[in-house]
């Protein structure tokens, strides 16, 4: 039965006991969660890398999924801790950006403070939301507790820059979200704005370190070897990539980066 | 339903397929079983800190949890293979240890040597009792074997100085257990020790190349920039940490060494 | 129930959502299954290594288990995607020998081509067949879809160098299948084959670099220390092992070389 899936995203890694005590926490209160990991090698305190990592993730699990994604810099001070519900899932986290990639993607319905006391362990620590209060907040949506329980509406999640895209005047604007192991540029702009640069065939980019005229193409292998190119990969963002070869050295690009695309 | 979950820590890593192995035997047995990794990043050998990892962890799992935790060195030697039955949970694994720091937080019931060669995998190795002996052992447990049918009743599980705290004359005396990611020194004296020492803010701290009057407080942020201080840390033992610096560096303090606390 | 069972064998890595996406591929089909990683940390695109891991840990799984491994250097290329199902359990994975390995230690029933596109993802990439392909077929497979709905028959699967190892004229051939963390030379030779040289205690041993007569033991211990031996290791294949050395380093060997082995 989905609504039973939990998925885990942190930046904990598998050495230290954080990521077993939020499935403790999970499975004292829903024994029968099916939970999966997505990433617990998200670099520390990178909310970009963790939403890019839940982002792609996400939309393949099952309607009902319930996503966790805790990187969090703020823990403690005055970030809240929220849910977001979508039409394909419930993400729970910290509001610093780390859900709304992923929940973007789908069809937002709303989104909610967490505030009950009653939905979180006994004791709340200062530095571990993560075991006290997003683990079983989650554990208890798979249990049916319904969103609404867990405190008041809020009217909207914080939006980081790399969670916005824009396009204006045939420019399609946005930002690098990650670099993968290849040196591709992967960069939050998607497919539809792509579309509707109507290009025939050649892309012009802007990056802070360089400006080109690439070609675009549907495969790396379409290009020339070295030869550089954009593409949607197969996480459904727009890259820029070198076929066998280092986008990333080749444009001197890196995570937050601005980037711009046009038709010629 | 709870006492089905089980939870593995290991110093197998998760390069080596022993753990699949592990986890083989368990499903083998009994199909249903939750598992869930502690860790498997264990240092090769050091039973001090998977005893620590175990310890940590297991007051978040539900009752009736049953621990499986083999840091090893003296597989096929005379070390007995053990069960501890708690009031919260049941621990399987070597008796050199490993067992006893998690064990020790609850209340122990009782535990036996594991014996019962109908109760282990058909063909038990000299050298991989986690997947021949105690896997099986776990999955028989979490299946409703009786701890008694294992084998004989023991009078007490082997307790290393590591897994010794006192308190005497006024003196909280223990060890280190384990340096953690950011040079918190963190030892196996726990808060009640600490309590009764009474102390007014100001804790007399005995490390083997150190001795100093530190301020006892609450949290990291309660101390200046760079200054060492005495609390209780998220895992409930007494740590030594410095602000944003590291106690281990400081005090040039490593796992094992001894350790004294006492009022001014 | 059995049946239920997936295990998965990559070369992915755990830093990227790769892995999590296969699962999410999973539980959308099958929510129940039980999902165990056997390793993702081959090397990537090591066929031999991965089918090492594989046949290492297949045979304690129990009856049913349907095992995806994807070591996969020819995605998108002419490599069949097939099904290999066994006596024992379902295997699932690229035609290039990373599943014959472990097969081979059971019954072989049958083999299929994977070709029904409704038994896979609605888009299936160029470049991620683990998730778009594999792991469908495998919650196909664990939701009751027989083997023959996904495709023809195919006569054989590729049986690579490594998957083969032979008895002939008094000599047993094969090659090295994989240098564990202790630098034990473990070959793809099993134990029948050595056997079968009837030797009383000393095996002579070729080496593409090195030409030696070894002791025949049981345990590395039986050894003197830093001599060399043959034995039958824990995963059931023949090994020439040092007593506390690295017998890689003392005769040079490395994945791949060939190996014989003959009596006195």
């Amino acid at each position: 039965m989905t609504g039973k899936i939990i998925t885990l995203t942190t930046d904990f890694g598998l050495k230290d006991p954080y990521v077993a005590e939020m499935k403790a926490a999970i499975v004292g209160i829903c024994p029968d969660a099916q939970i999966v990991d997505i990433t617990h090698e998200v670099k520390k305190f990178d909310v970009r890398m963790g939403a890019f990592m839940l982002a792609c993730s996400a939309p393949y699990f099952p309607k009902g999924t319930i996503h966790v994604a805790v990187v969090d810099p703020g823990v403690g001070a005055q970030r809240r801790p929220i849910i977001i519900v979508t039409s394909q899932g419930i993400f729970v986290g910290p509001d610093n950006g780390v859900l709304v990639l992923a929940a973007l993607k789908q069809e937002i319905i709303g989104a909610r403070e967490i505030t009950n006391p009653k939905l979180m362990l006994p004791e709340v620590s200062n530095t571990f939301h993560g075991r006290d209060l997003f683990a079983p907040a989650a554990a208890k949506l798979a249990e049916g507790v319904p969103p609404n329980s867990f405190g008041p509406e809020i009217g909207e999640a914080v939006k980081p820059d790399f969670a916005k895209s824009t396009f204006d005047n045939g420019v399609a604007m946005g930002e690098v979200l990650y670099i993968d192991g290849f040196g591709n540029i992967i960069t939050n702009i998607d497919e539809k704005h792509l579309n509707r640069l109507h290009s025939k065939g050649v892309i012009n980019v802007w990056l802070p370190k360089s400006e080109r005229k690439l070609r675009l193409g549907k495969a790396y292998a379409e290009a020339d070897l070295k030869e550089a190119m954009v593409l949607v990969g197969s996480q459904g963002y727009v890259e820029i990539a070198v076929n066998q070869g280092s986008a990333a050295r080749k444009f001197k690009a890196k995570p937050g980066d601005k980037v711009m695309l046009s038709a010629i």
